[in-house]
C-alpha cells in the first residue's frame, strides 16, 4: 500500500544566494511579488565579499552554494549577486539542471528600457565592473547604447555598517559618481545588490534627472516569468515564507538589513561551506 | 654513500600570515630587523576579511593556513593579524609543534611601557573588539590601567583602496577616534595590521599628545627574541628574501602595500585552501 504522495514541485523553494546579506534586497522583492512562493535564501558570509576576487574563486564559491540550494530541493536557483551573476551564471546553467536566474540580464534589460539619451551608467563593485557582464548583456540588446562604468568598492562597506543616510556616504557615492555624471547618463543601474539599501542617497547624488535601475526588482519579475512559463509557479492559496541561511555566525548586517527591508526573518540556520 | 646533508633548521623561513595582505606591515618590520632571515608570507585573500567573522570560523581559517606555512618548513609561525591572533592563537599554539607567536602581547606590553596617565587606547576590527584580546593581555600585565576600545570596520576598506591620506578617510578616524580622546586616553593601539599604513592620518586624528603603538614592530621584536631563545636565527651572512603566496589571484592592493612598504615582492604563487 503506497501512502506516500508524489512530491509537488511548486511547493518547493526559490533558492536565493549571495555573498552576503546584499542579496536580501532581492529576497524583499520576490517576497512582495510572489507572497505564496517558499524562498530559501543563503547568504555566504564566511566568504564575504566576492567583490574583490578573481573569476575562478567566485566561480567555485558559486557552484558549491549551488549545491547546497539544490540539497534544499530549489526549483529554481537566484543568484541574488551581482558579482557572482556576472562570473558564475554560465557555468552554473551548464552544471545545475534547474532555472538558474542572474540578476545582471533583468538588470540590463530595464536599463535599455528606462534610457532617453542612449547613455547608461553602472555602479557595481570591482569584479562585476571589471567582468563587462553589463555591457555584454546591454550592447546585446542595442549595440548602439553608450555604457560608462565605474566600480564602487567602499559603498558595500558603508551599507554594512548601516551609514545609508550620512555625509560620509554621501560624499563617497558623489566621488564615485562625478565622472558618470560628466558623461551626461540619464540612467544608473545599481549594480550590486547592497546598492538599493542606500537608493536615496545614490538618488541625491544622482540628481532627478538621472533614473535609477534597481537589479532586484526587474530580477523577481524575471523570476516571476520563468516559474510561469516552466508552470513551476506556487499555487496562489499557498502560504509563502522565508528562510535564511548563513555560512557563519555574523547577524550584525543581517538584523540591519531586516529593519531596512522590513523583512520578517527568525531564526537563521548555519552551513558549512568546506573542509575544515 | 650518504650525500645528503641535514637541513639547518635556522635557514628555515619565518611564517607569516595574514587574513589579506595587512600583514605585509609585519612582513616588512621583519625584514628591516632580521635581513637575514627568510620570510614567507601567505594572505588567505579568497577568504578576506576576518574581521567580521565568528571566532570558530577565523580559527578553522587561521589552523588551516598554518598548515600551509608547516609545509612550507616554517620554524615560527607569525600570526600577523590582530583578528586571527586574537581568536586563534591559543588553539594554534595547542596544535602546532613550532613557536607560534601573535600580535597581541607584544602590542600590549609596548602600550603598558608607553602610557603615562594609564588610560590606553585600542582600535581595531569588530572582532578583534568583541574579544577583548588587548584588555587581557593589558591587565594580565597591569590590572590598574584602563583601556578602551572601539571597532573601526570601515578603516581597512579605506586603506585597501588606497586612500591613507584623504580627506574622507581623515573624517571616518576622526568619528572613530571621538570618543577615544573624551576618556582622555595618551596611548593608542593600532590593533589591526593595515592601521599603520595610515599612521599618519592617524596620528594627525590623535594629536601629538597620544603615542600610538604600532604591533607590527613590536610583533617583529618578539620573533627575534623568541629565535634567539631557540637558536633558530638565521646567520648573519645568510641573505635573507620575502616570498609571497596568496589563497586569490587579486594583487590590487598587494602592489598598493608593496609601494607604501617599499617592500620588492616578486611572482606571487597561488595555495588552494579548500576543496571545490
Amino acid at each position: 500500500m503506497e501512502t506516500d504522495q508524489p512530491r509537488d514541485p511548486r511547493l518547493d523553494p526559490i533558492g536565493v544566494f549571495d555573498s552576503g546579506i546584499g542579496g536580501l534586497t532581492v529576497a524583499a522583492a520576490l517576497k512582495n511579488l510572489l507572497p505564496s512562493e517558499t524562498i530559501f535564501y543563503i547568504g555566504d558570509t564566511a566568504r564575504v565579499p566576492y567583490g574583490g576576487k578573481s573569476r575562478k574563486t567566485v566561480e567555485r564559491y558559486s557552484i558549491e552554494i549551488g549545491g547546497l540550494l539544490l540539497a534544499e530541493q530549489a526549483k529554481i536557483i537566484v543568484v541574488a549577486c551581482n558579482t557572482a551573476s556576472a562570473l558564475a551564471v554560465p557555468r552554473m546553467k551548464e552544471l545545475f539542471n534547474v532555472p538558474v536566474q542572474g540578476v545582471i540580464a533583468p538588470g540590463a534589460e530595464a536599463a535599455v528600457r528606462a534610457t532617453k539619451n542612449g547613455r547608461i551608467g553602472v555602479i557595481g563593485t570591482r569584479a562585476t565592473v571589471a567582468s563587462g557582464a553589463y555591457e555584454h548583456a546591454i550592447h546585446a540588446l542595442d549595440p548602439k547604447l553608450q555604457v560608462f562604468s565605474d566600480p564602487c568598492p567602499l559603498l558595500v562597506p558603508l551599507i554594512e555598517e548601516g551609514l545609508f543616510d550620512d555625509p560620509i556616504t554621501d560624499q563617497v557615492i558623489a566621488r564615485y559618481l562625478a565622472p558618470l555624471l560628466a558623461e551626461n547618463i540619464d540612467t544608473l543601474v545599481l549594480g550590486c545588490t547592497h546598492y538599493p539599501l542606500a537608493r536615496q542617497a545614490i538618488g541625491r547624488a544622482a540628481g532627478e534627472k538621472v533614473t535609477l535601475v534597481d537589479s532586484a526588482e526587474n530580477c523577481a519579475l524575471a523570476v516571476k516569468s520563468l516559474l510561469e512559463s516552466k508552470t513551476l509557479a506556487a499555487p496562489t492559496d499557498h502560504l509563502g515564507k522565508l528562510d535564511v541561511a548563513l555560512t557563519d555566525a555574523t547577524e550584525g548586517f543581517l538584523r540591519t538589513a531586516e529593519r531596512a527591508l522590513e523583512l520578517e526573518i527568525g531564526d537563521v540556520d548555519l552551513r558549512s561551506v568546506q573542509s575544515a
